[in-house]
């Protein structure tokens, strides 16, 4: 999980005996592009083709899907331009440029109070951000905190807010397996859409950097090097940081996960209905849910766990032997344990007011609705982070979505996150009085679904762009839900910023110095949903003693397939199957270093050309969020030879081969940068 | 939690200056049942009245419940003799005698290796049960292992079959809060029902034995004494065992309880039906769910923690002081361990074979039918326990219970358990396929349940009566179903009871013992879900800072009252207001030890007269599992004052009242042992 500006080429060239140029890094760079949603993504033609996964365009599809016409059942092909159907809510940034202003972050919290430290660093943030964006709409700047603190990056992207579906196979081939294959191999998974940036003008965007297809098949022992935004990674922890995930935060929240997890699983069982408007609910859930068992396993191996109690053993050992190291470094142990501590004591309000409406769509418009009003009247630097300028213009794109809301499954999540803050706060805490009232968490829900206007994106606007007076005057019944519990929440915010997210800020980065100081650069920072790249090769792995070879053909999918979901292939698939062929490589195995926000990713060979797209990772690499075990750790992606088979002879979608056929109007040579 | 017959009565003398001499333990010893599903009792008058909570007769209130007729709802009064009603599936045990066979156990095990020693000591354990009940209907005898092996008495009870159901409140006020207040102080709860044990004749029990009622108003300091069956502790389990415990066992059960609950709550919004079918289910979810999640509290506090593991090395520490003692127990902490370790190994085949299917009746009683089949026909000690010939009428009894099953809700969750044998083992595993073959989960539930015959209790006894042919002959769904995976599961559990069980029992013996020659008996054992006698006072405490009252009192209730579950009173206690003495104490805390199995102990006072009824523990209680904190562990009870308010006030039951109304026919004079 390199950063482009610090790639060890070295180490590739010595190791493989490749070499990659600087034009190398900046063309695959300058190629790979981020979904603001949380994905990665590629663009793969001169006319803004992108791809990506199929779960990371999930919602794009869902929300362009009615009861009528379902696109995640029947998958999406539009056969012409005009075709091209517009995601409702999805935005697509590109990474210009990366600039260094470590110095100027980290002076601007030299000599504060742990108390402060939060808000002065995030002012500080928010001033160089804003003064990179200026008032540009299609500009979007990010500080980005690389080795917790130890330095800071000022990331500057172009937006692109017009993105249109272009294809999307059905449901059942892009999830094959479903959740019980998920973070599995062997796989048959073709988890793929392709969708197209836009200009302001309405016409696909001009992308004359992107990445050709590669001309030959990718097999055993390639090198694969895998661009993308990995999402976070805590490989840093302290083991006070870790025993907190262990024994409290993980627990917790696999146990909400799983009985969200059952609600949801017993509700789609009411009809096809509530099958379809919940499917990416559960999904989602699901896919959480799997990761955080995975990492609670891997905390809970104890040779794992003692290997991380070691390794920071030795680390403190190296920072006391050096006296002025020592002086700096050694009190932030104790200092975050000290963060951790009060974090345990915190989490449970925290999470209850601040976190715990996060399933429901319609509370969270009215919460930021309402906060807005607030945040907006106060100068960038002193705002909730989700509201500084830089990050506005991504609030608005969600907030003013025309992506469709169920009353059915809102009235029933927002029930859901009512209990449970009942449950968590306990039901005589002023702040559940507030929301209750004498009523039930249904019928409150019920009553604040039913009768809110917020489903209107006009309303939305209107109240958002008339501020304070007229949402402090709205009697809509989700606002006024909001703003019974919104002292409280600000409160736990406010005091969970201060004296925890502030010390840990603040200790972490008197870590990572000391970091530097004893192993300079030779580990890349934690993962920071920016733009990395990991370099590996193709290779299965050992698993219960027997090896797990890295490739699997169509004729695999066709051998597991029963029929029935999660495992029943499509219609055009079994239709198909006579025109295929069988042994074309279907899904594969890397053993690059990726983790959740690198869904979407391109794989890349050494020439630069795509062999593969990234959707998983094998049920090892979990463990991967607090430390990377090559021998079983493996990113799982499609082969880029069953693009072809499955786009031209199951879904005759010529236009898409055309368009990124290898060799074709611009073969790898054509594609290379200016 | 002290035995009976090894109760420390200098030290309450010493203590409180209150003798308790053998009579009064008789007689209190005498006067206490047991639920044989895991709930305690006490008789209250001669006649065979018994008082236990309403919650240790909810399977049965709602039993004898039915859509047009809903007990639990209403509430249930017999108000003559003949209206009461018999509970399909409850037995009450009356412990008769103990006996130390410590000896003979011992014996048949000495230099035994540890993959024999559970078959070994299961078979010594079958035999002398066998003796003790001989071919007796009404004899039920369990070899108990105290002391983790390192006493072994054996019980002899008898066994009322015929239970009768006399009273019960709404389930509004016997759970009044509900799962949000349960493990909860104050607290508002009428968590009584009143049985009565009849004998073979048809008539009630004479039981000149039994507690009569306080004639004095307990109040706060006052002695209060509670005999009961705990169910189980764990407080002298190893670190090792420990770690299991909070990183694998119970982060995995509050996960799996917390999707069944999702998935309740959700069914149960389907309507009133479901909500009535599954409230028992969702009930009993919800209480274990919320003990386990206490328990895993527990452990993850650090403070918590590490006073265990220092306990354990001031232990080691004195063991290995002793040459001799070193020798003998020094290889158990090793020994524990590695049984450990192979627990973790196992823990997800026999979860899901052998345990997964506990929330399907239909399952259960089917697979009773195909395992009776082939273990009754072996040799008594060779059986799996549960088939031993000491509990085989306990076993017929929940075979051939009348109580009702619901189509809808056997469906739902048999699909849920499937699907989570298919998860848990992966959709190739060969158990997974037996199962499925092809079909999603829920069309297998649904098949099975629409086509088994085992909704019939006649089927049921013809299968059992006629053993193995029959059921090998049998095409019935649920019984296919089951043997389809009898060979895998049977082979996870005796993995499981050869390779970890045997290995957890002979090393803990060894620590037994070498904690014996440390430490004497001056610590009572684990629970056992055996009778036991805890001392304590009435006695509020200390929560964050707050002082919390040992009593609540009526008034409390009705200004709780919200008018909505589970806050809501039932019609009868609102009509009865004017009528009632709202400053009676209602519910009470205490600092006895107890714990699940405790629910529907009596508290008796230094004359052993009643003087409330345990239901719950507060919250401060959970972590009893491991060890009891004295300064916030808190038992929870029902007031005696509370009876009369309530029976005589709200619910017109003289009947009861003059049954038991101190000081009338018989006062506590007249109920003192012969």
């Amino acid at each position: 999980m390199w950063t482009f500006d610090h790639f060890p080429s070295a180490t590739v060239k010595q190791k493989y005996g490749v070499t990659l140029d600087q034009t190398w890094l900046d063309h695959v760079r300058r190629s790979s592009v981020r979904i603001a949603g949380g994905c990665s993504a590629s663009l793969v033609s001169p006319e803004g083709l992108v791809m990506t996964n199929h779960h990371c365009a999930h919602s794009c599809i869902e929300q362009l899907s009615s009861a009528q016409r379902d696109f995640v059942k029947s998958g999406f092909f539009a056969r012409s331009p005009a075709d091209e159907a517009r995601c409702p809510a999805m935005e697509i940034n590109q990474l210009l440029d990366i600039k260094d202003v470590t110095g100027e972050v980290q002076r601007a919290t030299a000599r504060v109070s742990d108390t402060k430290f939060f808000d002065i660093q995030k002012a500080k943030m928010a001033e160089l951000e804003k003064a990179c964006a200026g008032d540009s709409e299609e500009i979007r700047c990010e500080v980005v905190s690389l080795y917790r603190g130890g330095r800071f990056d000022l990331y500057r992207y172009r937006r692109y807010q017009d993105v249109r579906l272009v294809f999307a196979p059905e449901f059942q081939i892009a999830f094959f397996g479903g959740d019980l294959d998920n973070f599995m191999f062997p796989r048959y998974d073709l988890d793929v859409s392709f969708l197209r940036v836009y200009g302001k003008d309405g016409r696909p965007a001009n992308t004359p950097e992107f990445l050709a297809w590669s001309t030959e098949r990718a097999k055993a022992g390639d090198l694969a090097f895998v661009p993308g935004n990995p999402g976070g990674t805590s490989r840093l922890h302290t083991v006070a940081q870790l025993e907190f995930e262990r024994d409290v935060e993980l627990p917790t929240s696999i146990a909400r996960l799983s009985e969200i997890r059952g609600f949801l699983t017993e509700y789609q069982r009411r009809g096809a209905e509530q099958r379809r408007t919940a499917n990416a609910r559960l999904f989602s859930v699901e896919n959480s849910l799997k990761a955080l068992r995975g990492r609670h396993q891997a905390l809970a191996d104890q040779v794992f766990f003692d290997s991380k109690v070691r390794a920071e053993k030795a680390f403190r050992t190296k920072v006391n032997a050096n006296p002025a190291l020592r002086q700096q470094a050694a009190p932030a142990w104790d200092g975050i344990a000290a963060a951790v501590a009060r974090r345990r004591e915190q989490r449970q309000a925290f999470d209850a007011l601040e976190r715990g409406f996060r399933l429901s769509e319609l509370f969270g418009i009215a919460r930021t609705l309402v906060r807005a009003a607030d945040e907006l009247s106060k100068p960038n630097g002193e705002r909730l982070a989700e509201f500084s300028d830089a990050r506005l213009p991504q609030l608005k794109q969600r907030l003013f979505s025309k992506a469709p809301l169920y009353d059915e499954l809102e009235t029933a999540l927002l029930g859901f996150c009512l209990g449970k803050v009942r449950e968590e706060l306990g039901p005589d805490h002023p702040a559940v009085k507030a929301l209750l009232g004498d009523r039930t968490p249904d019928e409150v829900a019920a009553h604040a679904v039913r009768t809110s206007g917020l489903r209107d994106v006009l309303l939305r606007e209107k109240l958002f762009a008339q501020g304070k007076p007229a949402v402090q005057a709205s009697q809509d019944s989700l606002i006024l839900l909001v703003r019974s519990i919104e002292p409280a929440a600000r409160a736990v915010r406010k005091r969970m910023e201060d004296e925890v997210d502030g010390a840990l800020k603040k200790h972490g980065e008197m870590l990572a110095k000391a970091s530097f100081a004893v192993y300079g650069d030779t580990l890349y920072p934690d993962a920071t949903f920016t733009l990395r790249l990991s370099y590996g090769t193709i290779k299965g792995w050992v698993r219960d003693g027997k090896q797990v070879e890295p490739f699997t053909s169509f004729a695999g999918a066709y051998d597991r397939a029963t029929g029935r979901d999660p495992f029943a292939l499509p219609k055009s698939w079994l239709e198909a199957k006579t025109r295929i062929n069988l042994q074309t490589p279907f899904d594969m195995v890397t053993d690059n270093d990726i983790i959740g926000g690198n869904s979407g990713s391109p794989v890349v060979n050494k020439s630069g050309q795509v062999i593969g797209l990234i959707f998983d990772g094998n049920i090892e690499s979990l463990g991967g969020e607090y430390g990377f075990d090559g021998r079983v750790n493996r990113a799982v992606s499609v082969h880029s030879d069953a693009f072809f088979e499955a786009l031209d002879k199951i879904y005759a979608a010529k236009r898409i081969v055309e368009e990124i056929k290898p060799g074709a109007v611009r073969g790898a040579e054509s594609s290379v940068p200016r």
